[in-house]
């Protein structure tokens, strides 16, 4: 029975791999494993792995590879603990083939204890396009890689002109728009009180903005003044928000204190702070937002199925593929708020498949139970 | 001034990356930082931190990496205790900008500690194919590089084509040839005597055979039966011959065994072996044999330069570049004893000068001292 | 000139060795080297390095070691971490001596990396006795160390008994009482308004509490239940009150989770939050509250010198030395108030000298900068 | 039922806690965990994990925890990648107790993993004095453990002396002497055969001598003189000689060095140079010999039970307790030269008991399955 190990290390990608976790539990040719590790695990960023518990899958191995600091050394070192701690979790589990999924630095990590363990690597979202270390990442993990599944045609080009054997590229779009297609967008009145959070209560029926601004690690130093752009813009915009905390990259720290320093400063009125929402949840959230602001890739990917309109701030997303749902401004607080401001007239954009039409998870399963590896890669350059 | 600092993690390593260490030394407007790290400073691999040392260059930290063992686990683990600790040498240097040698898990590691610290990095022997996960982890580099010195014009295309930009690919061929260049080859007397190692005497003015065979990781398992079939070939020879041990790769202690267990129960009267040479006596080694046997690189690199008759051996320099020196062959005792005997027969070739016509230090060099950087990186297809 | 090594891990650890930083700082015969690490260079925990380098400091490395999590796995992996990283810095600034503090991780992280290597080790607060894991590793520190600063007489027949040369010890007191002595406790009007923190206003010149509550590692998942009695205790005392975030100990996350719920939930009027003092403001705070509760050592230490009232509950400073000031009482809300109730009834008590008389840094700079050293080290037994 | 989980570090560690594996793989009320690491996987030195796979054994878990370089620095790293290692070994195996043996640094690391696990730690051969980093270790070891083995009625005093609960402390005697007094001590003919080595033949059935000398890591740096003595004492003596190649302590490279270098130099025909012997075929090894020669606490302690005449050499063994077996003596080659001939004419010695009389494996695997432990340890100190 082919042993299929699935390495969950944030909210997003819990997200963008869930519907792949449900069709292979389902297969019972199948064992599937699951890691859970980096923010996953901490309550700092959710306990994502209770999430997953509560969705019924096994967790087969947890990992605490965070290194604290939120800066360019720890990021480094997280890395470097994590490929540490999965060498010997692989060890044991010795499983057929690993999946990982996107760009971060444990989506490295674990790329990299793999292919030194000669363990078929397979890779989501490969192919895609953004700015911040995660593109130099993202196709680093894409030249060990043995297995793709991309998520949109322009992904799957860029993977064939990067080498890769074109017989290991499956383009089966984004396991997250599974989600999305599958999800009943209606707000329950008691959405927003259930995940607590800080700020003044929401009324999940009246308009809203939901802002989602991580740092930018290749610019990293810059955070503080970039988040304080962002903050001015929608204080003066003044509509009911949801604010999510930005992620665990180096920068954090920064991006946060902007937060903090004006939360305690201007106790806006207008603003409630969360840590984290389910995966479907996050859908239903954004799906009835009036306005996405920050630098998600979210807004970009779920955001473009679900035509919301998003003002994506900074170089983070640069050149990512998007539909038409999408105005890009840099960090500046009138351009942010024009920008909000047109997007809240216009409101809801038609929905776009570039990323994928609502059954990738399955078609991921399916090639996974059943492909073959070749260990040793070749360049495979079509011209 | 600017502070460049290179990392050296082996015997390999360092014979192509010694001329730009030599012209950096002397450049009075630069800081030249050199780290020492992995299989370079252990006793067991000749401890070439010393022959640096003795060369006169001054080395600003040493590196523990290695985590014993020698297998698919210990790779993966080495390469995240080197991030960890690289990481630490990084703060504590500062260095402007890194440059990092080739493909081995040493060199991914430098690539992911400076990548994520934001630090430039340049990689040499980038673009080249060959086997073994080397393969894969090379091009992952390219993808996480700022500046390319490619040794080969078939190289510069394939970084193009993997969709780096142009301005930052510089075509310089490999510093190692600039010593194979300007080498004098004469081999004194006491050639063979200053280096011990274990064997016979052997006699620099006779004819002699050299082999250097590496595990290859992505065949974890076969060592020992591979290297069986070489031994047999080289008894049946019978010329004197110098065995040089296998670098620190997964699989190494398959292949010394094989070849301990050879000698324990052969006693052979016509080999020798040895841990290291220097750079310079290396290619006085090779440039006077009468057929280097194998899979080492240097046999189809500098021992293209020299002209070399070569005997390839297996998969691990599968589709690299090589001139006409090189006769490829599997693990099959006849067919490696054969084609000894023709290369024997065939003595020298001419000298080709496709990865380097002798300075590339000089170059390497110039361009590290000057070049910009832009730490966000963009893929550059030309088509 | 004699290099000495001080390594800081957090608030606790600065207060307590502060007056020895100034003092060696001020000896041009000595050069002072000083790591920060673990939580004292985390901004959650806020960043005390900050403190230091404004106290005129200069650091001369910062280390990056608590592996995130605040579980029992994750202590044993941070002081594994920094163990790593402790013998990098070692190598790079080659001190004759290091000092460490107290009986944390890191501290037994920084015991283990220098007696490896061969470097005198001096210890302060040996001989205490607590509960806690922190009981355990004192004493192995202890076993470890060449050089103890004991804080009180019943320590010093501690370390006595425990087999260590009689030579070696000296009975200092605790450096943290130099600056208790020492100390203007009046408080400005802003003193609360400067350090920020979460939760309403409090005035400095009217009646407080102050509560700093850790958890008990021995006691791993109980935290939860027992930080609900200290805060249903303290609520229904409702007198304003100063409560500090615990420390980073496995369990922190439960006790910090109780607390969190607490406020959401009940909103209190009396309670405000922060994370941190100035070793200075931190003495202020304590000498000038009715009543300290909680499990912190410096209520029995520093507590004991400024004759404050305690309330001590729970098992973390079993059988820890005190003076008359402490009350003792288990996690019982109940017991918890009437303790409070009669402590603020009884107001201050007398000033204590148990734990040093307000010269203790100068002693134990004096001591490091001629002390010769043993590094073989032997039990004697008095007896 | 209780899960017991013990971890074999070296050949010297298996042979100290052989029989208590065997007494516990036959109680049904018990489930045994083994785990091997640090020298005991590593081919280098003799793969101990494979003696114990076929003594049928189950291993558990194979731990890589040895950084190479066998220096000080490396050392300490490997202690702290042990930790890494073992917290995550030990969060799967989840054991209800722990025994770790003796006193190297992977042993320290099992102490400090399972401790801050909150897991009851048993050891052995606590209490004993010697000399090198050992000693202090060894102390520190038996202050985190919860149940003390120790092996003579000397150690338990010790014991009791540091201030440990007389109810954890078992004087068993060492499991060493298990195999000692069970052992038929013939010699087969093949018996040197067997185990290869390099060097030549040794005959059984006459008189040789052992030698076996680690470094003295607080005497790092000396090691290669010392060994130089010794060499010249045992080539004078000029009898056939059984050489073991030291341990991998810190200073291992110096003592092989000098070994090497004396072997190019000299190629001594009375010495055969071996890497390992099975516990069973050390014990008939020593046991047979004239005399053993170096500071191995084998030739102390399995020695005194065979009356085997021993010259010890150094600090390393200081103030060990011993019996009327040995001579202690400096590195000094005429010294240790008279003394292997005073003790080679003197012939064995009668057998002693201090270390055990030969059932300690069944009473310390009774102890094992049924005691009760407090995971909060206090210091009782009987004065």
């Amino acid at each position: 029975m082919r042993k299929i190990c699935i390495i969950v290390n944030s909210r997003a990608n819990y997200g963008r791999i869930k519907t792949v976790l449900q069709a292979l539990k389902n297969d019972s040719n199948v064992q599937l494993q699951i890691i859970v590790g980096a923010s996953a695990v901490l309550e700092r960023f959710g306990n994502v792995s209770k999430i997953i518990s509560n969705d019924g899958f096994k967790i087969d191995s947890m990992l605490y590879s965070v290194v604290e600091g939120e800066n360019p050394t720890t990021m480094a070192k997280s890395t470097g603990l994590a490929i540490i701690e999965l060498s010997t979790i692989f060890e044991n589990l010795k499983p057929d083939v690993v999946l990982t999924v996107a760009d971060r630095y444990e989506t490295l990590a674990t790329a990299i204890a793999s292919s030194y363990m000669n363990i078929p690597l397979a890779h989501t979202q490969g192919g895609e396009v953004t700015g911040s270390i995660d593109e130099s990442v993202r196709h680093a993990i894409t030249k060990l890689a043995h297995l793709h599944f991309p998520a949109t045609k322009l992904s799957e080009q860029n993977l064939l002109k990067l080498g890769e054997d074109p017989s290991t590229i499956y383009m089966t779009g984004c396991p997250a728009m599974d989600i999305v297609a599958s999800q009943d967008l209606t707000l329950e009145d008691d959405f927003f009180v259930k995940y607590k959070g800080v700020g003044p209560n929401l009324d999940p029926h009246k308009p809203y903005l939901v802002v989602l601004q991580h740092p930018v690690t290749t610019e990293y130093g810059q955070g503080f003044n970039q988040i304080k752009e962002t903050i001015k813009a929608v204080q003066e915009i003044n509509i009911q928000t949801v604010w999510l905390w930005p992620n665990i990259d180096a920068g954090s720290d920064e991006v946060s204190k902007g937060i903090r320093i004006f939360r305690e400063r201007e106790n806006p009125s207008n603003i409630h702070f969360y840590k984290n929402f389910s995966p479907e949840d996050y859908i239903k959230l954004i799906g009835n937002c009036i306005c996405q602001v920050g630098n998600s890739s979210s807004a970009l990917r779920e955001g473009s199925f679900l035509g919301v309109p998003v003002v994506n701030i900074g170089t983070r997303q640069n050149n990512r593929e998007c539909a038409e749902n999408v105005i890009h401004v840099d960090h500046n607080f009138q351009n942010i708020k024009n920008a909000i401001n047109y997007q809240i007239k216009h409101s809801k954009y038609e929905s776009s498949k570039i990323f994928g039409d609502g059954d990738s998870g399955k078609k991921i399963a399916k090639i996974l139970a059943k492909a073959e590896f070749k260990i040793q890669k070749k360049l495979h350059f079509l011209n």
